[in-house]
């Protein structure tokens, strides 16, 4: 039986704390979804125009907690959270909380930790898009923590984006977050540095964009490609298809012709050291996955 | 009509000067599949076990040239192509020379120049793939050059691989290998990095890897993000969606968790360096393409 049966509308009632650009965004949704919505800010004038939307404005995070099937908190960090639910206390026993903040893996176990001492069902999460995109189909949102609470309130969840279960430990989500994001920025960062290439030369950068996205990504980096974690988990990087050596020769000519294209070179020049590191450790002729041992 | 119809093989004859590790499997593909092929190595002992499975042993590059409807060059470098091909001097006349020589641009359009003098037919060209690829299906090379002498020998090239042609500018084709190649690496380090992260928390890679590459890259990063290309041309990069302070909050967490997280974090600190600066330029309520701007 889910809390917002017990509670007696057919949608879970809601709380939002923090009404900064996501939590605005988050209570809307939940509003216009026909969900109970109450929130919560330090500055209580931002709750105006949700509260007009028909959003309910509790006088205390005790009040809002206690009003919720679902307490949604969306601070600025961790400390915040701390900050803000301790007060609470007793207030938290047996609630479900559901911390979308920002945070370092370390805060999301202390928090999951200090939550757990007090009674709360704590899951941790992370949203994987802008505020805009909230609500939105295929906006996707990462949670960690015990999988009865997840799987009790999915439907509630599934209100604002489509929810990833990761698995029991509070900091998957916030880590997995980190990590997909990292990616992004360095997927991104290649990009615009080979295209800042084509564009020295006064090539057309639509062109190389539709070859590198239209084929190349999509040739070399899909689900496969997740099988080369099994190479990362064993270290071997048998060099049978291409040597780091190789790989080397190839990241000197990226940095030279960035050099003599007029465009910034640190960044193949950073991947270069990197790959130098792995072979002064002896890996040259393993392949170009053995740069992992210097990032570990 | 086509060289090899003159020639009166059903085969174009094939000439590959320098038998490295890809030069000798070109060699090897083409003889497999029937074309007449000439070799010719600085070091004649080289071409033993490929004489040995069919192909002629040219005394000279001279000879080799004259053998060939289409000579195709795989030398370590540029600086080694002009040595090899300047003693052949009016010989070039007329004749195809398709060089697979890594290189950096500039390297390509002299070398493009100079062939245009001596009145040879020339194509740039660029593997995308190592030495056991070549040949099998969809095993991509580049070609830049003049359209009609890479549509006469197209079916040439298809024997060793999936020939794109991306332009008449001699430099495309080293320039988008240089750009592709890049990109693979920024993305791998990406992974690579991130999955490091993954790992010092004692989280499961594989399920990282398929998250990434099962949902993420493929999500993130396809045929239509070849439309970015059009603002950076533009050099319009709207905040809507979200802003590079945004971006610099989540590369100064990133950096942060490596830290935390006990791996070496200069990859993330570089992005977060290059966006500091495209807020430093008074970019900040941009979008992220905007650190476009800082390499260009
Ligand atoms: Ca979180
Ligand atoms: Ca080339």
């Amino acid at each position: 039986m889910t809390d917002h049966l017990e509670s007696g509308h057919d949608k879970a009632a809601v709380a939002i704390l923090g009404l900064g650009p996501m939590g605005r965004v988050l209570a809307e949704v939940y509003v216009d979804r026909g969900h109970p919505t109450t929130v919560w800010n330090r500055t209580a004038a931002k709750a105006g125009p949700l509260v007009a939307r028909g959003a309910r404005l509790a006088a205390s995070v005790d009040e809002a907690v206690a009003a919720a099937d679902v307490t949604i908190v969306c601070l600025n960090d961790y400390a915040s959270t701390a900050r803000v639910l301790r007060p609470v206390g007793e207030g938290l026993r047996g609630r479900t909380v559901v911390n979308l903040t920002s945070g370092t893996p370390s805060e999301a176990r202390e928090t999951a930790a200090w939550m757990g001492e007090r009674g709360a069902r704590y899951l941790d999460g992370a949203i994987m898009v802008p505020p805009p995109l909230v609500g939105e189909p295929g906006s996707v949102f990462l949670y960690s923590g015990p999988r009865e609470v997840f799987d009790e309130h999915r439907a509630t969840l599934t209100g604002v984006g489509d929810p990833r279960y990761l698995g029991t430990s509070a900091e998957l989500a916030v880590l997995y977050n980190t990590g997909l994001l990292e990616m992004m920025y360095a997927t991104m960062n290649g990009w615009l540095h080979a295209t800042a290439l084509i564009d020295a030369a006064d090539l057309p950068v639509g062109d190389f964009a539709e070859l590198a996205f239209g084929w190349f990504v999509p040739m070399m980096f899909g689900p496969s490609t997740a099988g080369l974690a099994a190479a990362l988990a064993e270290g071997s990087y048998p060099g049978d298809l291409g040597t780091l050596e190789m790989n080397v020769n190839a990241l000197e000519h990226i940095t030279r012709t960035s050099v003599e294209q007029g465009v910034p070179a640190e960044q193949p020049r950073l991947m270069l050291e990197i790959a130098e590191r792995a072979v002064a450790q002896g890996r040259g002729g393993e392949n170009y996955l053995a740069v992992y041992e210097v990032f570990k």
